[in-house]
């Protein structure tokens, strides 16, 4: 099977039309011919179906509220258990964690205005906001996302929340391919497993609901007028509050990788070279401490 | 003198122009009627105007190089010396610490494919992504700042922006008025200055070049489908990690304020009240701890 892509599939824009669940499979926008959600636990959902099968959904057309899969019955569709964080629950959970863009898909069964009137419509990026549990209404425990259009035009916001969070969502640029885009997400999510999600400068490693998190942070900002490489000699692995701290220059990294600032020194993995140059730029841009 | 506003002043859309300076002050869109950056080293910076003073500002449209300013001889405009990071220049590094959005004005004589013919033109909302010193061409460290425009429509990832990092930057929803962005705006800061910036769980206090940096984070969330609400019974003042571990579900906090699945316990200032139906919603819907 080809390699799971988040984002936009090549050849498909906003508004592509179907006429079947085979036919969606087919295009490769959403693979699963059943389930609601595409994805696994540890790559995280690529794309979701809404296609009125959850009576707890809720659409506001860019603002969704979606629920898991899940302890209903197969025959009925009733709710009869509660739902589990895991596989499809968990997958976009993980999206959530990695910032990775969810497809959106409506069906013509979806109970909302957004709704095609006949098959199924691709109605673009998504980013997993948040995910909670709750009772449902027919009692049992089930798992919500809050899903939010990402926008298509613009860097806005989307690329200062890129930036900060060091997130995956899909760049704003127009110019920006898919691929690109594919190729930032190996890349963040690579420096994140190589530091097994352990902060780089403290060794913390933050433990959600569904999973660790941390964030991938560019040593000579990416973009102009820094033009920093997007490359591992370029990217650092660090928990919230160091990347603030790196960010907002209260420290910076010295050539033999002792902090400058703070104290301790840098945790580098066998393998991780950093770009000395990378590492000037920053002192010199960014590092007001001397 | 009238409160600050960060935001659209109202009556004057995106687009609005003017014919002088003078103007620009009356209408309340950028006060100084010299001064380039308006906004306070303690409020932050509300509005700047381009009007071609630097010669190493760089204007892409919906992304801005901006230099701070100070250092340069009066009579001929050259820089001749360092320009420090204090009065307006800290004033959008400020901005940029609290998410404060900042008014965008071109005028006639700055030299960019997006000044207006005449006069100044209001372009609208951009977000201080970035600040770092450089050597400008005349060889002297300036301060440049990197400005995103913010969409205009959608909620988009500011939104997400919005919650993940506590930021102030204005909501993207159409229907936000600027009296309700104002009201967030004091809301949160509020809430970090009742603790001075010190996280309630850890009581860590981050210190960046531009001064300290914490997160509000609201207990039961805003919007559907948890409605909670925007006031301080239902705010805390958070480090960026524990803003993470609290969003996903690592921890929660009992009635006791004692805090569960971490160590310890929340810190509370004499008057802070918080609503115990919000730390019990937080509790059932996103801790999975018990």
């Amino acid at each position: 099977m080809s390699e799971r892509i988040f984002g936009h599939i090549p050849g498909y824009p906003v508004g592509s039309w179907f006429e079947s669940r085979a036919a969606l499979s087919e295009a490769g926008l959403h693979r699963p011919q059943v389930a609601g959600i595409s994805g696994t636990e540890g790559e995280g959902a690529d794309s979701i179906v809404l296609s009125g099968g959850y009576e707890d959904d809720a659409d506001w057309g860019n603002e969704i509220v979606y629920t898991g899969h899940g302890g209903r019955d197969r025959g009925t569709g009733k709710q009869i258990t509660h739902q589990k964080l895991s596989r499809g629950n968990l997958a976009l959970a993980k999206s959530r964690l990695a910032g990775l863009p969810v497809r959106v898909i409506r069906g013509s069964t979806h109970k909302s205005n957004y709704s095609p009137p006949h098959g199924y419509r691709y109605d673009g990026l998504y980013r997993v906001e948040d995910h909670w549990q709750e009772r449902g209404r027919a009692g049992y425990y089930i798992w919500r996302y809050r899903l939010i259009k990402s926008a298509e035009a613009g860097i806005e916001d989307s690329q200062a929340a890129t930036e900060s969070k060091g997130s995956y969502s899909v760049p704003q640029r127009q110019e920006t391919t898919v691929l690109r885009i594919v190729r930032d997400t190996k890349l963040t999510r690579k420096i994140k497993e190589a530091y097994n999600y352990h902060c780089q400068i403290c060794k913390i490693r933050l433990e959600g609901s569904a999973g660790p998190y941390a964030e991938a942070a560019h040593i000579r900002p990416l973009g102009m007028p820094h033009n920093g490489s997007d490359s591992l000699d370029n990217l650092l692995c660090l928990c919230p509050n160091h990347h603030v701290l790196f960010d907002y220059g209260a420290f910076a990294i010295a050539d033999d990788l002792s902090l400058i600032g703070i104290e301790g020194s840098l945790t580098l993995v066998d393998g991780h070279c950093l770009g000395q140059a990378n590492l000037r730029y920053r002192r010199e841009h960014y590092f007001l401490g001397s």
